[in-house]
């Protein structure tokens, strides 16, 4: 078993940098806390011996030698960036707990015959800037390096600037290394595994998801003087598409979930109709023929709305990932090491997107999941017991190893 | 008549201060572009020879001496700030009418009985800080100057101290000032005048308004793996509220209309939904009962639409004001001044408020509009004629001097 003290230990302190508002944290991708983040990981992994390598997306690989040159590396880790009011266990638990899995197997001195390689992929959250899983994307070939690096946050800076800035912009090619599998824990940020009274989610499969960033175009002009037949307003057209995509997502859940949590509204004058709004509709399904569906839906309604309001629409699709099916395989060891460690567990399909999806693409790869109080995550008050963390790390620990001796 | 050549390069010359990003003006309440176009309307006046006086809420008094020392003054004028994308006539067009009120007096060497008072009061829009007509609501007594002065805006910088900063914290006591008759002349705003060919709006009534800001309150969590269910979505239940005031307005129009322009939302992240909006209402009307039945059926529209999405809602009201019936007197003198001049006339209701609207509560009041091509405003669009701006000048000129001589 891993030494629980030292893991949560671990997760306390990088909990100290990039500190919330409210108990959590702000430590969003290539910002300068996530710089910090990134050095105090370093420091841990040398610490442990390990040799670091960067690539060009910044994502951190410490590597830990196997006894056999020719075997192919297991890969194990998340990410340590959060949202603007994140939590404090969310990527973190399964970046501390690749570490803990090779602590705990230099304290046994046990060598395994395929090097291990504790990751941190770059700008898993996509709040700073779009996709989410932006790192794992480029590796595994779905996503496009340069046009990444154009990506703007809000204040119009470009990702790749902003990577070099922080100087975690490495030298190595991305999606260059060969993975012989690769594992994710994560709280489950859902509430099944809390509500039934589960150890161990084994993740089978990933929900499928859209991002569908939203420009409506009306006339600005005087919320007093204006007539409402007048009006060309940007900002009840909004309003529509936001209860459009929550009605669209009632019919199909719980097999689908839909919401807009960003939204921008110009000039956003009390006493000006809104010209234009921006905003970004995340719809999600483990089945494609939902998914699909919903965007279609979706489509149709905004320029049903759009033209009863007289208002101009443009949509683009930034972020974009189908529903996953993790390697048989691997979900076996997870499920395997939760027998042999006599922990209950389910089967569960992942709400949220994780790195691990688009690894699933390169390499064998699943997930193991630990229950959150709540359900809770993207929040500041997101919570999870020291036993849930150390369950779900001893799972890992004994998948990894189990696929990194053979 | 005035000379509409120097009234009209007055205003180009003000609209190079704070200019916006489409022609217009950005030239918010005090900052500094507002103070740099402060000074200029200094320098005008101190060249007209009138001899200037600011008080503490920054409002500037430009007076013209009379011939009776016992007689009141008439104050003419409106404001010189602007929307953060406004046009360049909207209020400013009121304040250099006044100034060229005084230079054409000055031009034909008339002394009037009364002195005539060119004033520009500070924050009329109310875009920077709520609420609208600030200084005139103080002046007139129904808004509170400590309270005001504590006002915030999106930054958190308090209106009290940005005054001081920019140096137009005056000295002189706000509404101490005994004022015989005000006069405001503005574009209308709305598409009225230009619609029926008409040179002149006799200002009889203005619409009634109230701003409630809304804070509605949910739980920030996974837009991915939250059950929809589980949800409490802030920004669902402000999409339904600002549904629900067009609704309410729609029913009263064209009696009354209503919208949202001020949104925020928190954490406004595209994979987080959102557990905190903040929006402002913007309800109007002719009448009170009319606006009253509306603020009304909002809040209980608003407690059953919280209820339903099981989230919390605080209403403030940041402005108000009823409907205004302006002084028969002073309607006549314009209306007088209008039919004198040969210029086309009706009565009109402003659909936008207007210092006139407070003032009217302490002195005799009314106003002067003109049409705006297709009745824009709040939009750097916003446009006007040099015919039409001269014509409302030339009865804003007659009627105040008519006011000023007996
Ligand atoms: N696990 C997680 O929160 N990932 C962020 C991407 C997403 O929105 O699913
Ligand atoms: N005239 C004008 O636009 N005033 C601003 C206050 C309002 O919203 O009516």
């Amino acid at each position: 078993r891993i030494n629980s003290d030292r893991l949560w230990d671990s997760i306390m302190e990088m909990a100290k940098i990039g500190p919330g508002i409210a108990g959590g944290n702000n430590r969003q991708t290539v910002t300068d806390e996530d710089g910090e983040g990134r050095h105090l990981f370093k420091r841990w992994c040398d610490a442990a011996g390990l040799e670091m390598g960067v690539d060009e997306m910044g994502t951190m690989f410490a590597r830990r030698e196997g006894t056999d040159p020719d075997a192919l590396p297991v890969y194990v880790g998340s990410h340590l960036d959060t949202q603007p009011t994140g939590g404090k266990y969310d990527g973190v638990l399964g970046v501390l707990g690749g570490l803990e899995v090779v602590r705990s197997l230099n304290d046994l001195g046990i060598k395994t015959k395929h090097p291990i390689v504790v990751t941190n992929w770059t700008n898993e959250e996509g709040a700073r800037f779009a996709p989410a899983m932006m790192a794992s994307g480029v590796f595994a070939g779905v996503l496009d390096q340069a046009d990444v690096y154009e990506h703007v946050d809000k204040q119009g800076k470009k990702f790749g600037e902003e990577l070099e800035r922080i100087g975690w912009k490495g030298a190595e090619k991305v999606g260059d290394r060969k993975i012989h599998a690769f594992f994710e824990l994560h709280i489950e940020q859902g509430p099944i595994l809390e509500d039934e009274g589960i150890d161990i989610g084994v993740v089978t499969h990933g929900q499928g998801l859209k991002w569908l960033q939203v420009t409506l175009t009306g006339k600005e002009s005087h919320t007093g003087s204006t007539p409402m037949p007048k009006r060309r307003n940007a900002g009840l057209g909004m309003a529509r598409v936001i209860e459009l995509v929550h009605e669209i997502a009632m019919d199909y859940q719980p097999d689908a979930v839909g919401a807009v949590g960003h939204m921008e509204v110009f000039p956003n004058s009390r006493n000006i109709i809104a010209g234009r709004t921006v905003f970004t509709i995340d719809i999600r399904s483990p089945e494609k023929e939902v998914l699909d569906a919903m965007d279609g839906r979706i489509r149709e309604g905004i320029d049903t709305i759009c033209e009863a309001l007289d208002i101009q629409y443009k949509i683009e699709q930034v972020g974009a990932f189908d529903p996953v099916t993790f390697d048989a395989g691997c979900v076996k060891a997870i499920r395997d090491a939760a027998d042999r460690l006599g922990y209950s567990h389910r089967n569960i399909v992942s709400g949220a997107g994780h790195d691990a999806c688009w690894i699933n693409r390169v390499a064998p790869t699943a997930m193991v999941m630990c229950p959150c109080v709540d359900g809770l995550s993207h929040n500041e008050a997101e919570d999870i017991t020291k036993e849930w963390a150390s369950a779900g790390a001893d799972v890992l620990f004994h998948a990894v190893v189990e696929t990194a001796v053979i």
